[in-house]
């Protein structure tokens, strides 16, 4: 590899101050024992993956990493199909190289009444035979095993405000491509309740960087006051089997469709950095149904039919 | 369609007597009361499952199903490979149809010294533009959460048994295959020690159908005297914790790389039938190692290098 693009230190810088600043955010919850494992990956690059397992925080992982590397032949499609994204007529070379480097966060909470969230913010660049091509990504979304309205109201409204800051009509289409990335085909019916989703942007990166810079600290506002307000709700066993069940969606979600889990696994990634995303725990039972006008149906009911929250 | 060719109505009575003889043999464990399904699927077909959830064990599934239907132009690229597996320079036809016949069974004991297994036995028939092209499928492998070699060995050695009786070389190629197909590149390690499996069979059916006749019914006696063996064996929480780490693994394979789920997925199967192969249960826990020298390090030791049991 070359020297890095400044685009590439300007993202890297944000990531590692946005990395510290969310597990600093996350101490409200008494867990604030981050392990950190510093790892180097064969290919090229490596991260930086901070993990904490706790009373509150059942696992919750904040990760960043730079990964970088020649691209070898079985590769080749799948960044073949990301070029196209951005540059629909351009062909990979065969000695094209990308690198790409992020922060991604996933937070299983313990308390069945405190929303998972995951976020993830990242660039990308391909240097494909000296034409350089870049775009950013990245989105935040919750996933609440009981529905309290307000609190999908207040995640989607914060996200809304930033998304306002970044373009005037950006919001709405973010939302949807988050209802949409994150829908369970085989479940007819989405991970969660959403938030933002956006990706392949590049058309002026100092906007976009702000936009991302907003965005990766409004994700705090967002999510730390449900925490705090939901963390000593009291919950039963009853509660936690439905926690579990809704954690084997996601896992589902997670191995069979997430690009960047599967981006990690054919890429050659540290493995328990991208599997720090899967549920502590999960159970899967033969056709459960829940109860008629319970809570676990209501909850149901949204991730059939996502709603607008703000 | 049109009618059923009398090798599919052969398979068909072959796999609803296994279902039956298995679920008969299962009831050693005392776990009798397995809850019948029988459903209809939109393309065509329909299944007959059998599930338990019990106190020895934890949960098991035996399903058969029968599914046909034209081949839709995103099933095109799947079927196509499935082609080309049998019939190398084979094309699909636009008004190509399928029909796939099988019996699958998974069974998740709850004690972690009894392995879970799984088995499958399947018969599968193109008409591409009034060619019939049809293959013979199937296997049977062993997961265990702690390493007795006794049963390794007695399970590879019923099955060695009964492909003997097929061809006299056919064992080694099918304990191979087995040890290949269910390996999870992304972990460097295979589910479990293995047993056989076969695909893309197709010079003999009537040699075919007394193979897998006898494999189905060999199944029986290579696990159910494993089940009997371990089924009171005293286990610790420790014991579960494994079990539900080891399971976690099962579900990567199953979501990631398993080809009957990723199969049912995208050909709109009954979900609650393809995913009753998932654990009950199952944990992530971040960059978990066994102790050196421990029974879980065991079992993982022989996970990463596939050993010779027979």
């Amino acid at each position: 590899m070359g020297t890095k693009s400044i685009q590439l230190d300007t993202i890297q810088a944000l990531i590692s101050e946005r990395q510290n600043d969310i597990c600093d955010a996350l101490s409200v919850s008494g867990d604030t024992a981050f392990k950190t494992d510093i790892w180097q990956r064969n290919g090229g690059g490596g991260g930086n993956t901070r993990v904490v397992a706790g009373a509150v925080l059942e696992r919750a992982g904040v990760n960043t990493s730079y990964v970088h590397g020649e691209i070898t032949p079985s590769e080749a499609p799948m960044f073949q199909q990301l070029l196209q994204k951005v540059a629909p007529t351009a062909k990979l070379k065969s000695n094209a190289t990308f690198e790409a480097t992020g922060l991604s966060l996933v937070i299983h909470p313990k308390n069945p009444f405190v929303p998972t969230v995951h976020a993830n913010y990242r660039y990308f660049e391909l240097d494909n035979n000296n034409e350089k091509i870049w775009w950013i990504g990245g989105g935040a979304d919750l996933t609440p095993y009981y529905l309290f309205d307000e609190d999908a109201t207040h995640f989607h409204t914060v996200h809304k405000q930033v998304c306002d800051r970044y373009k005037p009509n950006a919001y709405q289409p973010f939302k949807q491509q988050c209802d949409e990335y994150f829908y369970i085909p085989h479940r007819r019916e989405t991970r969660g309740i959403g938030g933002i989703f956006f990706d392949y942007l590049n058309d002026d990166f100092d906007q976009l960087f702000e936009f991302i810079s907003n965005a990766s600290n409004a994700f705090i506002d967002a999510y730390i006051p449900i925490l705090e307000k939901r963390k000593n709700t009291p919950y039963t066993d009853t509660h936690r089997q439905w926690q579990s069940i809704r954690r084997g969606r996601y896992a589902e979600f997670n191995l069979v469709y997430d690009r960047g889990t599967l981006f990690g696994l054919k890429t050659d990634g540290r493995i328990e950095s991208i599997l720090m995303s899967m549920p502590p725990m999960a159970e899967w039972r033969y056709d459960h149904t829940p109860e008629e006008s319970s809570e676990e149906a209501k909850i149901q009911a949204v991730l059939k039919q996502p709603k607008d929250w703000v």
